[in-house]
């Protein structure tokens, strides 16, 4: 069974090195985020994803959940119990959330390292306290004291666990067609009835009460999406009492299988209203960037796992030899990465995880700048990054990520095709996060549509400046020029689509996705070269091995080399417009 | 539960509206495939696939193979047993087999539709009668009379099952590791000994008698591919003894769980050399054509199901309006076939499909002519065709017909990750057609190191000689410049190729995959403009609907939206060489 290796060294030289993440302590607030802290923390995180999270991925996936029609109770697969006690007693579970109700206080970027690991070793598990974290952040914003203070100190601490009770059968990403009822009740709580589905963790054995957060509508209220209202309903009231929010069911899905995806049934649920009436969405909203770069973290996490399993398999499989003579004439063949094809998949793995965590960490530190930098400039500037990055973060590494991890799966040939090398796993684990938190359609169209409008069109604005700033310290003139003709390729995109969108929105629908793709990719250069000139600069330092540093140069040259022609083929497509999508009629299909 | 609709329409405006695939009946041989039989064959497989294999095919997935460990026997799941009757009793086993051994001697490219068919709706099932048909193929052109005799009327019958034993643990694609071993035995026959591995079908409880195909090593054979004989080895003895040849269990697989995959374990079991000692893998080697290009199909089948499937989803699930405003007002939503991002990913599959089916039929078609037409000129002509595009074929259909299971998955949302819609477990049978018959990048290398090669360089001259003669007949000046910058940039890195392609094995090795990818692509635009023309001109001919012909002329439109932005991105691939492949040090991934 392979293993899973926290890649420490890579995580610190983003963060350290790269990032400087360390400054965070200069915020208030986080002043005990220095380097000798994060790193205590990562290493004892790798600690736990390694020994503990780990070793039960796979056979959580064989096992799966299972659902108890006559009690409507799931059980979660053999050690996910002592596993989840090990990540709440550790204090993971709050890591970043508020001291005040019991929380570490950390920067949203320690979350984000740690929750890669997690990933990395058992997705399943990780969605868990995933969840909580989610309700964690919309309670802590919205919810009332009374309700803070009976509801966040156990979620924080990991004894309870949360939900978000979003979708029902009708109703995925168009929430305004939401049909939960929410009855005001003469004690102002609520009586909530409806179904929803897709609950993760809506029912499970790993904690004593559960605290699910649903969407429904107040009689009386606007049928649309603007006339929904978030509820806090516990399954255990504080007396002890059940709640009625039983589980009707777990779907049968292509992955995450240790993770109990419940049908609720809630038939006159008592919940407290979170926030505002009818201002719903806007509660979810507010935690939805943080929401967003964990899925996308989860791609990068899959793939770092599945790079791990096919990197190893290259380099012990014997099979054929190298085009240009036996490289090991002492053995009857040569391992397969001394074949260019091979290399191929193995290089393209590692220039999306390693340019991808850099943006992802990056992201992550503009969240944190962008609500602890005491300089109110820094802190709008960061959020305008954190607000354009976010649905590029969230489908760019899900999508990329489910490909590395399909590259790794290729590699290994019929090897990869079966449980022996879990590699298989990891792909059907990660197709979810290309749909879930929203579908990667739905981030090109929040790209698209929402960020590069508001505030008057300031983000992408604010993202150019801040890509030219950082290619200002970039010394390598060919990686710089390469860098040069992404931006300029991608603002020109961005003026066909300024000239076009207005005549018509089906225009700014069809260029969403290759526009994020083209958002993704010029990321992705700056990050490679910024990386690149770090590692050129501190090749013989002495921190990392001379052949870490030298990998990350030679990943960067690999990036460039079609970095451009990707960059124009994107172009292409957005340009060409919506002709050849809506000029069908729907039989012509 | 979704069902299969088998495409007939689009099956024969491919075969006899474009191909003309009825003047194969002026073969020599093939007189009775006439346009008229065949129509009425492939209503007869129509109703197979339908009503027979398509309806057990999600419980086999769920069910699985069982196997005992105390008897070494095969269980396959509830119904496969009855379909696989249902299946020989029609004569399917037999389609193309020589009539001399009670096959019905019908044209290859028959039997390729009736196959897309047979993968589109049970790939494991298919995969049984598969293998035989492989081993028929081999035993007609290798074997002794008296093996034929002896063999070939049951497995043509269907009665018994044919084998492929090639891959053992050490060796997959380099069966120069092969360690089988072959002890030639006084009365002619030998004792095979070793053990092997991905054995299709290797055990199994559909049939009585099951034929292996095993290669092995004669005693004192070289230590290379060149060391490999081929041997018959019968699950049951003429006299009913049963031959040590046992089953030693069965691989736990991502998808295709209801095809058994065993691991063989040959004890001294009785066995007869086919063809020549020290020849195997040339027996092989000349079925691999048929063989290649039936797996390719498989992932033009899954993709087949998969669009009926998202197709079908698109137009009934209601969510979100249209972005140009409602266009069903009476609704609470519009189908999301309205969204220019669902079309997106709707019409990449079409095109896709379409365009690839009218590729391997085209080939299919090549692989009769080049075996029964009266002039020699135009059998070798389409021998090169063949050679040329089966690996492109195989490689191609299977890597873009995943991607397009994978774009029919994501345009259906959570609704395609799960087991209700049958989608994601298309995805999962799909993927090992990437690998097995051969892994793409195999196929690649084959096409670069071996095909461009061979016969002095003659198989991409009648490559493009006969696509610039489909191209002549193209009207649409649009596409027919299209095509030719296509050819181009083909001719241009093929060029390049050659010219670099001396100095250095490991450049031809960095350019197989996208070259290959070149190939498709521009055979796929030859396709598309061919298609599209013939649509244009029977427009309003009444044999198919307008908005048949409209879909086809509209979807070579959105062929080409990119079609040269894809192929400039190819060549730069190519054109880069191999440095930024070969240039890591194994340590420094």
């Amino acid at each position: 069974m392979p293993q899973y290796i926290a890649p420490l060294n890579d995580m610190s030289f983003v963060l350290f090195d790269v990032l400087k993440a360390q400054d965070l302590s200069l915020c208030p607030g986080f002043e005990d985020a220095n380097e000798e802290m994060i790193r205590a923390i990562l290493d004892e995180a790798a600690k736990l994803s390694e020994n503990i999270l780990d070793p039960i991925n796979q056979s959580g996936d064989i096992e799966g959940c299972h659902y108890d029609p006559e009690t409507k109770l799931v059980t979660t697969p053999k050690g996910f119990k002592e596993a989840y006690r090990a990540f709440a007693d550790g204090g993971w579970s709050g890591l970043s959330a508020s001291p005040e109700y019991g929380g570490q206080g950390l920067p949203s970027l320690v979350k984000i390292v740690v929750d890669e690991m997690a990933c990395s070793s058992n997705l399943s598990m990780g969605m868990y306290p995933g969840l909580s974290h989610g309700a964690i952040d919309a309670l802590t914003m919205h919810a009332s004291d009374e309700l803070k203070d009976k509801y966040l100190p156990n979620l924080i601490a990991g004894e309870w666990t949360g939900t978000m009770c979003l979708t029902e059968p009708q109703c995925g990403t168009d929430l305004g067609l939401v049909r939960t009822k929410a009855e005001p009740q003469d004690d102002g709580s609520y009586n909530i009835t409806g179904t929803k589905i897709w609950i993760t963790g809506g029912e499970q054995d790993l904690v004593e009460n559960i605290v699910h957060l649903v969407l429904a509508k107040l009689p009386g209220a606007p049928d649309t999406s603007k006339g929904i209202s978030l509820f806090l309903v516990p399954k255990f009231l504080e007396d002890g009492t059940r709640n009625p929010a039983f589980c009707g069911g777990l779907e049968h899905k292509m992955g995450i299988k240790a993770s109990a995806t419940c049908v609720m049934n809630f038939e006159n649920a008592k919940g407290w209203l979170i926030g505002k009436e009818n201002e719903g969405l806007k509660c979810m909203f507010t935690m939805m960037n943080s929401a967003r770069i964990m899925v996308g973290v989860q791609g990068l996490g899959l793939a770092e796992k599945a790079y791990q399993i096919s990197l190893g398999f290259a380099k012990e499989r014997l099979q054929s030899r190298s085009l240009t003579g036996a490289k090991h004439p002492e053995e009857k063949a040569d391992p397969i990465i001394v074949h260019p094809d091979v290399r191929r998949m193995l290089t393209q793995q590692k220039v999306f995880l390693e340019g991808a965590r850099c943006m992802a960490y990056w992201t992550g530190m503009n969240l944190d700048l962008s609500e602890k930098h005491p300089d109110q400039a820094v802190r709008e500037e960061a959020d305008d990054l954190v607000q354009i990055m976010t649905p590029i973060v969230k489908a760019y590494l899900t999508d990329e990520g489910y490909f590395s991890t399909d590259q790794a799966l290729q590699s290994m040939g019929g090897a990869g095709f079966t449980q022996d090398w879990e590699v298989e796993q990891l792909l059907r684990d990660g197709r979810i996060a290309r749909i879930y938190e929203g579908t990667n359609g739905i981030q090109s169209l929040d790209l698209v549509g929402r960020k590069l409008m508001i505030k008057g069109g300031r983000l992408p604005k604010t993202y150019f400046k801040v890509m030219h700033e950082m290619l200002a310290k970039v010394d390598n003139e060919q990686h710089k020029e390469q860098c040069k003709t992404l931006l300029n390729t991608l603002q020109k995109s961005l003026m066909w689509l300024a000239g076009n969108a207005m005549q018509d929105a089906e225009i700014v629908g069809a260029a969403a996705t290759p526009m994020l793709k083209l958002f993704s990719l010029t990321t992705m250069g700056v990050m490679w070269a910024t990386m690149a000139n770090v590692a050129t600069a501190d090749l013989t330092s002495g921190k990392y091995s001379e052949d870490f540093y030298q990998g990350k140069v030679k990943a960067a040259d690999h990036f460039f080399r079609t970095a451009k022609s990707q960059a124009e083929l994107l172009q292409a497509d957005i340009e060409a417009g919506k002709e050849t999508l809506m000029n069908f009629t729907a039989e012509q299909f």
